[in-house]
């Protein structure tokens, strides 16, 4: 199986930081790696600098052909939309010093595209994640979170997969 | 007069960042640069790239010591707080990527060392920055803002400023 595009799938957050590298041609995805970045304990810009850091680190290494960010569009704490919104400044120019295009999708896109509802839990996230890409393990939810996005940009590119997923999340279990 | 320290001070903004470079001894300071970085008609990714680009061409050109950016605190609005976060996470990252250490301080901060009230308009500081530096004409907002902060941070090696910045704002005319 040649899957020919890699993506890198970010979900930036002020302290844990999910990513998700993977292969694609569109229709099958393979994850290559996954993980979180965490950050806290140093001063508030030297974990935007550990940020930029880790994702040029990522970026690097697996020399991704696109990266994936969500669209942040809520409306709840401007504290934290503040703190969230400088990690993922850190995030955006990492990817694009690193000569990555970088796309975005909502929320609601990206449950969309794994789960095939809008409005899925996060626990169904975790779940369709793990059936698409047949994972050994559920993954962490901000790791869970840069796969979802990852693959919703792989399936952007390909057939909708919409009903691939909404198919598959029937076996889901809360 | 020999002003060992030089210090760059940015507003940062999703449309325009401010951005101020003095060179200091803690009790005198000069203006050397200091002007606006405008975006906005570039799609939302590439307008982060911009400001990071910007900001680290002007760490490149002047070699700053320090980089000082103002705390931002504010719980108006959340969709505002995300954009200007992410501009200062990729105002944070040029400066720490430049190698410059970078320093915060609150609004209120930057305002009691350049003005000697923590409460001043905004006409006020633009008044006293350019009392302050001898400029020739009244800077524009987010160029004042940007000294402003600069100054702060020089004020805040030397003796306190706060004095003699309260002195003169005494002949400010709104």
């Amino acid at each position: 199986m040649r899957l020919p595009h890699r993506i890198l799938g970010i979900d930036p957050g002020s302290r844990i930081t999910g990513f998700a590298v993977i292969d694609t041609d569109g229709h099958q995805s393979a994850r290559i790696n996954s993980g979180c970045i965490r950050v806290g304990a140093e001063p508030w810009p030297d974990r935007l600098g550990l940020i930029f850091d880790r994702v040029s680190a990522i970026v690097a290494e697996y020399r991704p052909h696109e990266m994936a960010v969500e669209q942040l569009i809520f409306a709840r704490d401007p504290t934290a939309a503040l703190k969230i919104g400088q990690a993922r400044g850190a995030v955006l120019c990492a990817g694009l010093k690193g000569g990555v295009t970088v796309h975005e999708y909502s929320p609601k896109s990206v449950k969309l595209a794994v789960v095939g509802t809008g409005g899925a839990e996060k626990s169904q996230v975790q779940h369709m994640v793990r059936v698409l890409l047949s994972l050994g393990e559920r993954p962490a939810e901000d790791e869970a979170d840069a796969l979802a996005i990852a693959l919703c940009h792989a399936h952007s590119m390909g057939i909708p997969a919409r009903k691939r997923a909404a198919a598959s999340w029937r076996d889901w279990r809360p």
